[in-house]
């Protein structure tokens, strides 16, 4: 079986990757720094990070946004950045009185083996009016998946699992694998 | 004389800084694209892009961005993505009833001639409570420069740019320059 470098800094992350990858690679961990160029989308964010990590082909990344309607995408392939300064509490601030919610999660999977792909996952909902659940990470207390009243923070990791950008995202690369 | 690529595709900068520069250089416009990495830090943007234009040299770049100390530095680096999205009304909703309102400007120049350098100007300042004046562009108008009451939108432009952080960092590469 051919070694499969995962490039994560997320153990969580890692783990989950490995257990549903371990059928067709070795799956390893390595946390290599690579620049994120500034873009307004997430393909673009993988496809230029995969310039950086030739050396480490087979190899797999992955990006993922909150791209909120009303503020024009916002916060898009900034999410990480803006979690991280303004918090679901800046996210709700700017939303105050809003009545267009409409929010999206997307994830992009980059798989580069033997040629480049990208798979990715969209997870349509709504930014909730106050921070609910403590499970997840990120946005999760304010994104309210389409169909559903609750929260992804209020909702078991395997069920999100199903519904998530991220988990379409990982469903879609699967299908590809077992092809 | 050398000739010095301005990139930039901004042609109200390209004229202020071909201006400053024709006595040194023959200064050309070249609006070639190169990509901004995510970075805390302008200097990282700028030496990245360096590395991208490197048939251009000699060069010459700038990044400036607005960091807010309530907002633990945002927009930053993202100022324009933001002015793009949020605006200058998603900064004041975001900054409703703080009492720190302090801000600065940075804006960082590179020179790629024999060699890299990097010239820094800084405007410490506030951001104000509503938008006011129609000069500038930008964040101007909710931008106080420390010592004022009044937005940078609210000044002539021989006076902004005097302390002005791009101006600052200007004067800086002009002294590099006689020396």
């Amino acid at each position: 079986m051919k070694t499969l470098d995962v490039i994560t800094s997320n153990k969580g992350k890692y783990r989950e990757y490995e257990e549903k990858l371990s059928s067709t690679f070795v799956v390893k961990m390595n946390n290599v720094h690579y620049p994120e160029i500034q873009a307004s989308r997430l393909e673009d964010v993988v496809h230029h990070a995969f310039e950086y990590l030739e050396d480490y082909v087979p190899l797999m990344i992955d990006d993922s946004g909150l791209f909120i309607n009303r503020l024009k995408g916002f916060p898009g392939v900034y999410s990480a950045y803006v979690m991280k300064t303004l918090g679901c509490e800046g996210i709700l601030k700017l939303m105050e009185g809003e009545e267009d919610r409409k929010a999206r999660f997307e994830c992009v999977i980059g798989l580069f083996d033997d040629e480049k792909r990208l798979f990715k996952g969209i997870c349509e909902g709504r930014i909730s009016t106050k921070m609910r659940g403590d499970m997840g990470f990120g946005y999760d207390p304010i994104f309210i998946p389409s169909g559903y009243d609750f929260t992804f923070a209020e909702m078991e990791t395997d069920r999100k699992n199903k519904i998530s950008h991220r988990g379409k995202a990982m469903k879609a690369l699967l299908d590809h694998l077992e092809r």
